[in-house]
């Protein structure tokens, strides 16, 4: 495996080979597998459960790796081609980024959208251009509109939870959020519940559609697998015999890279916080996922956090183990 | 061993078998001991020798670690229950800590007194509280009132160097230090001592007691274990055959949580500068022990440093070797 | 080896010999090699390809690190002698350093020039009194006037592009950059140089002479090694024939602690960037060199460092393999 960024990059029955390497790695630990084997993990934003998830996998197959982070004395690393370089960054990502991979077997890349222009965010443009410096295989870990590792941990935990994917309901909720978050996860969960056959139902508000691209695209998979994509701002009929709600925030695309009207356009969208009430239509046994973090009494209120719905900590645990199967195929084979 | 916590959790027997451990790891690696085993590290607060001496001892068992930590973009983690998260904070602890633990088989946690109110403090609420959301042993890497790896080094320091357990005079000294510093070191050096079955004396100003449920604690751990405590501000009788005297600054439990107050009284006491002349009475061969960081010319003088009498960088490299015993006793059993 | 700190203080056939174990190491991978061994890595200024590559080596032999850098919050550590420590540093480095230094089996120590004296920082003052206080081999990972690893890992670099030693012309020039760099990369890689028996010439402006001692020192060694050292202000003179040109931009000498002086003197030399009409009296296959981070535009242009001259990611990539070998020989034998 060369390259790891969009779960619709390979077929059903790959996806769920890797996740039967994850469950066989959870139950008989390998930690002689990737011996002396380095992953290097490139972060251009911060993070917490893939900071902290990739180098335990790293370590739990014998292996380790190395950090370099926007937390770190960089001077950030300069990415516009053919500048005179006589400001503050001291470095072109042309150079640091073919040496960190040069240290690792594989390297790990998170570079967030810019948000400024949504046809350059959806192209994944930047994310590409990073890749491509790599000289050696490249694991996504969250670009401008790409959360592989986040899917197939997703894909992992619908699964654990023997939640049908044929005639199974899943919902991708949009939530209120202070701050206008980027498209990678809903575009990367949407195309996952699509990919695994579900009936999906896309819930959000106007002016919070998804990009026509990702649509289009989660429509032609759900073709594929024999599932469906709809849309609908009616919560009500959305959370309609639902077996999962997966809440998230994201930018508003009609007013993209535009926060001024994003904010007032959210202000008005408070009452998108995930309580009880949203669950009456749906089954009784209707679970809530979410990528975290998440802000509690905002996106969703503690009572669904603390109560049986929620699987958000067993989803991100998740993400350990849909880690360790992708580096053990791509450094191990 | 599920919790690492306070040295008086266990039998005195049980805390000899830890530092036999210990020695035994110093001079017998057991490189493949804890292989594919990960340690999470969560620091709330900064660390210099515990965040280093943790890494060390994984790496030296065969495993591993990673850390979070303050200096990272986590944005505040939220530890308030039940908050509407519209703030800074994008992560509360109730899902930050159980997934970080998920990702290893224990996790050492810090987190410094909070030093409003003392009974919390002494109660060691917090730490209470984050231990309680980890789904995996946990190490207490110093909390409130805790700091059972630094208690577990000085024991071993104190067998390296031959000091007699029962009859041995310890000094447990306050030291003038310009900043109100936390109760942990001293609450559990004191206890520490009294388990050992030493002859301890808490030498400190007025204002400057250490709490009564630490006091009494020690009381008890003394009668158990053939051990004496007693407090004293009268310098010169404390230091009376003197084998040890361990320096901490600490905040003043007469004023806590009141910065004014504290200062006012502890600027009176610059001569707590523990020097040469204080060793007067003590036995010739009377050693100087300090937690480290230590700040000199403040708390203690450069010759006594750089004298015989310190045993500090012994105290700190101790830290890897208690802390790989704790490791190996919990995580390989 | 118990201590890696200039290549000067090996002979000829020594760093021979460490370059084909970086070769041997390279090709055949030894995991096992440093089992349970850990690196200490102490940063006192920050740094990117040499925290990565130092952790990677670690990896890649079976070991590990821990990393202590100024991105953490260490309230920064105390240098002085004698200070009282009433301020904002809580740590001496003469305690931190032996702690760090005893938590792993071997120390890296990076810390640059102070650039007030010139012949404090010539003597390496502030480096040998931190790797003094080590208990432990020590490597260099830059101090004011050393960078051995770079060093070795360029000659490393020139043996695989089949750069011939005697009568190999070898220029190293400086470059203009905004800000007045250390000199110790340019003085580590004319020693190196000089070492390989290359015909050297240092071209700088007037004002940016190298220091007097490190120019003789070169000198010395050319002659043992059949090499030569030359300097020149006149680039067309200096790059006649020449198979490689080593950019590096460096403080003036003349001016060595103002920077007032020094800015207004460089300033007058934006012209010092290496550009293709550099290299018209050069030999056809004439490589580039520069040990990164490098300013675009500003130190070398686009069309060289994007063209077939360059050889920057091969250097970096160096650093790893050239990297292990000492490792190797300091921890295993």
């Amino acid at each position: 495996m060369e390259r790891f960024n969009d779960l619709a990059d390979f077929s059903a029955a790959e996806i769920q080979e890797l996740i039967a390497l994850a469950n066989r790695l959870d139950h008989t630990p390998e930690p002689q597998a990737l011996e002396g084997k380095v992953l290097s993990l490139l972060f251009l934003n911060p993070s917490l459960r893939t900071l902290a998830s990739f180098q335990s996998a790293m370590v739990r197959l014998g292996g380790g790796s190395f950090v370099i982070s926007p937390d770190m004395s960089i001077h950030g690393l300069e990415t516009r081609p053919g500048i005179v370089m006589d400001g503050e960054a001291a470095e072109h990502i042309r150079e640091a980024v073919p040496v960190i991979a040069s240290y690792g077997d594989a390297i790990g890349i998170r570079a967030f959208a810019q948000r400024r222009d949504i046809d350059t965010d959806v192209a994944d443009r930047e994310f590409d251009e990073l890749a491509g410096l790599a000289g050696c295989p490249v694991i996504n870990m969250e670009s401008a509109i790409q959360h592989p590792c986040q899917s197939l941990a997703d894909w992992k935990t619908l699964d654990d939870l023997n939640i049908p994917s044929n005639k199974g309901k899943f919902v991708l909720s949009w939530a209120y959020h202070p701050k206008a978050l980027p498209l990678a996860v809903p575009s990367s969960t949407l195309k996952m519940a699509a990919m695994r056959g579900m009936d999906v139902t896309v819930l959000r508000p106007e002016g919070f559609e998804l990009p026509d691209a990702v649509m289009q695209k989660a429509q032609s998979l759900a073709e594929q697998s024999g599932g469906s994509v709809t849309e609908s701002n009616d919560r009500r009929e959305a959370m309609n015999g639902a077996h999962i709600i997966y809440a998230k925030s994201w930018s508003s695309t009609r007013h993209y890279g535009d926060a001024v009207a994003d904010k007032a356009l959210r202000e008005e969208l408070v009452d998108w916080c995930v309580d009880e009430p949203w669950f009456e239509p749906a089954r009784d046994d209707c679970r809530f996922m979410h990528c975290l973090p998440v802000r509690r009494g905002v996106v969703v209120t503690d009572r669904i956090l603390d109560g049986p719905r929620s699987v958000v900590i067993q989803e991100a645990r998740n993400r350990l183990y849909a880690q360790m199967a992708v580096l053990y195929r791509m450094l191990k084979g």
